[in-house]
């Protein structure tokens, strides 16, 4: 099932890379093709100045080599000795900032032991919350989730809401969405197949769900206050990319490929000192939304 | 001491604004007063939109409470219970990408059994290189090492080198400088009042110092390209200070003032795909000076 994992998530880059750029209109992505000295390696495809995306990246990486230790306390019979890792990996950060940043993850990671998980998720990080939009945006990830186990929707959005949030400025990054990780027949009712299937539905989930969101938004007008709270919000990104986001982290220390990691940042972001909203405007409502303790 | 200590960080935080507002020439220091919860507080002034600084901040912060478990280690006898720790930390990020980013800290910290250290130093990141200005920014960093203790400068050079290294990126974040931390009687030759009187030294070296690479360079014409460049450096000095910076991870990690902490990162800061400057370009050689293995 491996290889059909590898060119599934290889045709969900260049299916969501087809769907952006006919959704953009004006830009195209670039490819570039890596290695990895300790081997395998990925196409990292990126997208710039678009009439709809400002910077964007979609990855695609399969790895594989010998077992890093720290991870020989995940293998079930405690000997394996290589592992293989795959998976799909987006940021894209919109021009119009009525338009949210949206981050996809699939991956699936296997030993040699036999022990194997999937991991990933979507969430999306609106730089103006619309609560109607961030309702129907859930809908989509709740009905892909439903599909294959009742339990997951609920058990996943908890998740996402725990895992972006920015600790420091007691904010989430965005609205969440759904994050999961470790997913095997022992953690789940589903078998390895059940789990593809519905890692497969997150992944063709992504670009019917951000399309819509774009198609709503991208025409809306915007003023200078307005791109400046954008850059204020892609700054709260980057912190949380940076000093808590685990992939990022975990690429960083493992000296993995750091253009295909720090794709993930903006084109620009700003940071302003104390920096606080009039009351009642909509960047007021926003923060609120991410923070409801102020 | 104690007093004196504090009471020649607030000073020196005072003189230092008044040298930088002079130097500007347009905006002044606005002063946000703050005090922390658990016992003590600050005094933040920040500085924006002038003529030569874009946007900086000059901290003074006295705090005190009971002591976490993580610096008992530290504690001489094994019995401290509760710390004071104090000092002034500058970021300062010039509009003209020919001036330098510049650094400054000094810091006394000490436990109510009697243990206590300095910690501190001088750093510089310019955008672009001048290798002649280096080399003279680092003479005053050794000038004033010297009048102290001749082993100061190389050790506090290489600890600098070794301390401000971006290391997913294989580049030094700028061309370094001096730091120091945990300097007591064990640790050094000097008493403690000889070793107040080094770190008064260096934190009366900051504005002269700096205020020369202002003055050299604060009228020189940029071009778009040049500004761009800079706005990268910016995403650099981002990164070293959200992912490597000790004071930026410990203050995140435990709570401290996040406006105050975060008054490091930049108004603007950009990140592009895998940019690579043309070769022979003042871009490529200042990457080249960053990371000798280009």
């Amino acid at each position: 099932m491996t290889q059909d994992i590898i060119s599934y998530f290889k045709s969900l880059q260049l299916e969501i890379c087809n769907a952006l750029e006919i959704a953009d209109g004006k830009s195209k992505f670039i490819l570039d093709e890596w290695s990895r000295p300790e081997g395998g390696g990925g196409l990292t495809r990126v997208i710039k100045e678009g009439n709809v995306i400002e910077k964007g990246g979609v990855n695609f990486s399969c790895v594989e080599g010998n077992l890093p230790a720290f991870l020989q306390k995940e293998s079930k019979t405690g000997n394996a000795s290589s592992f293989l890792a795959t998976g799909v990996s987006i940021v894209i950060h919109p021009l119009n900032p009525w338009v949210p940043i949206i981050h996809m993850n699939v991956r699936y990671f296997e030993m040699n032991d036999g022990t194997w998980w999937f991991g990933g998720g979507i969430d999306l990080t609106p730089h103006y919350v619309n609560e109607e939009q961030a309702h129907w945006f859930h809908l989509q990830l709740r009905n892909a989730c439903d599909k294959h186990e009742m339990d997951f929707y609920p058990k996943f959005k908890k998740w996402a809401d725990e895992y972006f949030f920015i600790k420091h400025r007691n904010e989430t990054r965005g609205i969440g969405g759904i994050f999961f990780d470790h997913l095997n027949e022992n953690a789940t009712m589903l078998n390895k197949s059940g789990l593809f299937n519905f890692v497969k539905e997150v992944g063709n989930t992504f670009a019917p769900t951000y399309l819509e969101l774009i198609n709503l938004n991208k025409d809306l007008p915007f003023t200078e206050q307005n791109k400046q709270w954008q850059l204020l919000r892609r700054g709260r990104y980057v912190e949380f990319n940076l000093v808590y986001d685990r992939g990022t982290k975990f690429g960083l220390e493992t000296n993995g490929r750091v253009e295909s990691i720090l794709m993930s940042l903006p084109k620009m972001a700003s940071w302003e000192y104390d920096f606080v909203p009039l009351s009642g405007s909509p960047e007021h409502q926003t923060l609120h939304f991410l923070n409801p303790k102020l």
